[in-house]
Order: structure tokens, then sequence, then C-alpha cells
């Protein structure tokens, strides 16, 4: 049963059972635990480079072992297929995302400026990091042939943040209580996301992204506001 | 050189070089224009029901032929590849919809309720119309190998008529004349694209797509009003 709490910005799912499946031949595999960390960490590195460069739609598991320098084989005990290492990439590099995004998020003291936050930091590292941006936004979404699985543990997480930072914002007085939490994360990381990925997409760039965040943020605060 | 107007929803774009290449060779061909005519609606609506049925990421030319009960040789004739096949579909489906929606939003006095209308016309298609939904929300998506190419002349339409009800607004003075209307449209499509695409996705359905409207219309209403 696929039950999709969150649909991850129309790029990120996979069939789940593949991802599980990948999860329980790494914990049965003969390879010591370090240096599986080790060869797992060169070869989701190597998959970064190959997709970036190459693209994932052309991308092939042997680019990927050569790339990382281990045979293909071995690409196969840590990740089911390319789906399985584009996920794999997504999680890991959001990770550190939302530590930080929610350590920004924590220095605001109204839920008005944590808002404003989300939308700055978020527009402000999709402009400082176009290769991965381009990545997770734009090659992200030739995973999806396999959809309607991927229950998306990190995008939900990310987008969790918008909604903890409306409900505070409720409870606080500054938000209406009429918005429900679960539409507004969609509403505020979609507007967000079809301007950060029109950005990606758009040669030339003529303008910073950031400097849209205010615009974003003025329509989003006041269509909240009390 | 490619110079992306708008980026298409995250979704549709092809090398317009392709593109062209098939619209030459279509004007070259050596078929009765009547009969091209007939042939062509054929290879579409056969593509349609192919993509639904498979996706677009299996399914191939062959299929496609012969579910048009035409050679394989002469789906080449009218389309380049299946890349070209999809943006021609999309093409060719936004047509009656931007002509159905601009007539809702014209029986409308105020540009407040246009942009209702839009929203709510937008999520209401989506909803009565699953299967096309999904072929272009989701199958779409798989067109994307061909980056940077598809000037979206259908999709620019579509989200000029946000745009224009914005300026429209900003004249009456219903709305706040600070925000861009290149934005604007990109904000209120992309809230209003993620949440439709989330629900074509999820399973169950649990709550009826245009009730959301109300939300996003409150938000986005809010936003922009003097």
């Amino acid at each position: 049963m696929h039950n999709l709490v969150d649909f991850p910005a129309r790029i990120f799912y996979i069939e789940s059972s593949s991802l599980q499946a990948a999860r329980v031949r790494l914990t049965q595999g003969e390879v010591r635990k370090d240096m599986s960390a080790g060869k797992r960490e060169k070869i989701l590195k190597a998959a970064i480079s190959v997709f970036a460069s190459r693209g994932f739609y052309n991308a092939k598991m042997e680019d990927i072992a050569r790339e990382a320098g281990v045979a293909v084989g071995t690409t196969y005990l840590y990740f089911e297929n390319k789906d399985d290492l584009m996920i794999s990439i997504f999680e890991e590099e959001m990770e550190p995302l939302i530590n930080r995004m929610r350590e920004n998020m924590a220095t605001k003291t109204t839920a008005t400026e944590k808002i404003a936050t989300f939308i700055h930091s978020h527009l402000t590292f999709v402009e400082r990091n176009p290769d991965m941006a381009h990545l997770l936004e734009v090659e992200m979404r030739f995973c999806s042939q396999f959809i309607l699985g991927y229950h998306g543990g990190r995008f939900k997480e990310y987008l969790d943040l918008i909604s903890a930072a409306l409900v505070e914002g409720q409870i606080s007085g500054e938000f209406k209580t009429a918005i429900h939490p679960s539409i507004f994360k969609q509403i505020l990381f979609g507007a967000v996301d079809q301007i950060a990925t029109n950005y990606t997409v758009s040669k030339p760039k003529r303008t910073l992204l950031s400097s849209f965040a205010d615009e974003i943020t003025s329509v989003i605060l006041h269509g909240i506001a009390k």
C-alpha cells in the first residue's frame, strides 16, 4: 500500500520496496562496516559528479563505478540501481540543509521572521549552489518512473519546518487560524520551488534569485497575517 | 541560444531544434494535407492512450504505431520522437483549456474574482480529468532530458492569464503595485501546481481537490490585496 503523505516537489519518488531491498542488502552484506562506509561514500560522490556532468537519464552504473574506482558489481552491493543512488544523494544532501535551515529559523523570535527566513535561505542556497540545485531540482525528476512510492523522509522534514512555523504563528496570534498547515506548506514550497527551478534552468540569469525572496515573502506573509 | 522566458512547470521542455526539425519534416512530407491531419490525430490519440497506460518512460514508438494502426515509419513522418509527441500532446490539450479558462475569467468583473476563478478552474480540471492530469503533470516530466529548449508557447499563454489579471487589479486599485507580474504568475502557478500534483499522485484521495481552492485563494488574495 502506497500512501503518499507529502508529495515531494513533483520530483523524488521511488518504489519504496526497492529502497528497502537496498537497505536489507547493505545490512546483509559481508563487507566490513568501516570499509562499507568508505566505499558507499565514494560511490555516492561519483554519482553526484556523473549525474551532474552527463545527466541522470544518460548516466550508466558503469560510468559511476569507473568514476568511483570500483567494480560495477560493487556498486550493486550498496545501491539497487540509478534511482536508488539518486534518492540516496537527495536524502544525504538534504540532511545538512535541513539542519542549517532549522538553526537559521531558530535564531528568529517571531513566526513571521521564521517564514521569511525559510524563503530567503532556500533561494540563497539555490543561487549559491547551482550544480547541486540542478541535480536536486532537474536531474532528480528523472527518477520518477517509479512513481508513488517514495515516502519522502527528508522532504517531509523540510516541509514540516514550514508547517511548524505556521502553527507557531497561529498560536502566537501572528497568523490566521483558518489555513491548514498541510495545505500551507505545499503552497509556500510550490511557490518558492517554481521560482527557484525557473531560475536554475534559465539562461542567462538576469537577476539575483534572492532578490525575488522579498516579493514571495510579502505575498505569503500578507496572505496569512491576522 | 536558448532563452527560457517561462520555465514550464518544471515539466515540459524539449530541444527546440528537434521540434523545428519535426515541423520542417511535416511541411516537406509528400502526404496529402487532409490525410496528414487525420493520421496525425490518430497517432496523437494513440500516444495519449499508450503514455497513460504504460507510462512515458516505458512507452515505445512501436506501441504507439500499433495502437494507431499505422506503420512505425509513418509515426516518424509526423513526430521526431517520443518527446516531440508528448510536447505536441501538451500543446494541443492546452489550447481548449486556455480558451475555457480565458472565457471563465472573462465572465468576472473584478480582478480579484478572476484570480479566484483561475485557481478554482485549474483544480477542478485536475479533479475531473485524472488521466489527463496524470499525463500532463507526471508523465510529461520525463520529457525533460532535452532540457532548456522548450519555449513554452501554450504554457506561457496559460501563465499570462495570471499576470494579466494581476495587472488589471493593479490598475483598478484592487492589488498592490509592488509585486511584479512575472514573479507573481510563478508564485501562484507554483502553489496551485504543487497542490494539484500532490493530489494527482496521492492514494487514497481523502479530500476533494477543489476544496483546497478556497485556502489557496485566501492566502494569495490577502497577499496581494491593497
